[in-house]
């Protein structure tokens, strides 16, 4: 059942027999539905969680509106995870898109996993490596790029499930009301419209 | 001569005898005179640097005006590092402000770290944890507080060196011009001026 969960880790480390039955034991099964939060913004996150199936977005309340500013979909870790490290109210919120199924493990547990995986410490590196990596990008662009290089990017490194995506979600992606995103979208795609 | 290196990396993970000679042979010692290029904003980083001694800062060209938007000083790892992980060409230059002496090294000698020193993956996976956190909230301060909040900010994270950087430097991490500096100075702290 935890096939997919197993072959991102794997992406990063040898699995043998017995870190998979720990990994296994230490991730449990979480459902959600739609439009359901996962984390909530100002509370502190003590879990991390893998998406099976499913989609989210992070949102945050900046200078009193709820932005959204990033969209994940399966095979992704979230979670607050610089709050996480820090153990600070999370400064953003994590809300389903779909009904979603994830695979959760607590801070003490992944501790665990850390210790108990042959490789697990390499893995909590090269996790954190490419989430820290990719967290630089999506703020630095979030401030600093025009909602039309941002959609260009959206569209560039989401292709897998962009359709997924309401036109609404992503024009607070932008920062845009949906009007002017149709505008964008005329100017770049003219023939698709 | 590295105790200052070796008793922050023992901040994170116990070390053995064997551990402090893998240390002492992968980092290798590197002397800069004031005001000198450390990295170049554009070229790929391929080295992580410890500050053993001086103060250096981080710049980057926003909007075609170069601007300072970080300071470290001694017991500090510096390096262009979402860069570094994924060897793209730095969005930062780091210039140091003092002489100063570092202990570089290489991304290759750093796997050789990981795999040789005892809790080297728990090292780095604690090491990038840290500066994860830190650079979250270095971005998004830089882009969404005032001058005014990232002034007290500034103060209260580096009281032990303050001192040592410019009203100009500290303007330009502020991003605004050194008499508006002195306005802000003024109205915090009236008594002192």
């Amino acid at each position: 059942m935890k096939e997919l969960l197993i072959s991102k880790i794997n992406e990063f480390i040898p699995l043998n027999n017995s870190d998979l039955q720990i990994i296994d034991s230490l991730f449990k099964v979480k459902e959600y539905g739609a439009n359901t939060v996962v984390h909530q913004e100002g509370e502190i996150c003590n879990k991390l969680w893998f998406i099976a199936k499913g989609l989210v977005r992070y949102t945050a309340n900046i200078n009193g509106e709820e932005r959204t500013f990033i969209f994940r979909n399966e095979g992704n870790f979230i979670g607050d995870i610089d709050g996480f490290i820090k153990q600070t109210p999370a400064t953003k919120s994590i809300i389903t898109i779909e009904k979603s199924t994830m695979y959760a493990i607590s801070k003490t547990d992944l501790q665990l996993f850390y210790q108990k995986v042959t490789y697990g410490e390499r893995f909590g590196r090269l996790l954190i490596e490419t989430v820290f990596a990719a967290a630089v990008n999506h703020i630095v662009s979030f401030y600093t790029e025009s909602p039309e290089q941002r959609y260009i990017q959206l569209i560039r490194q989401n292709k897998d499930f962009i359709q997924r995506i309401s036109q609404y979600h992503i024009a607070s992606f932008l920062g845009i009301k949906p009007q002017s995103l149709c505008r964008i979208k005329r100017r770049l795609f003219p023939s698709d419209l």
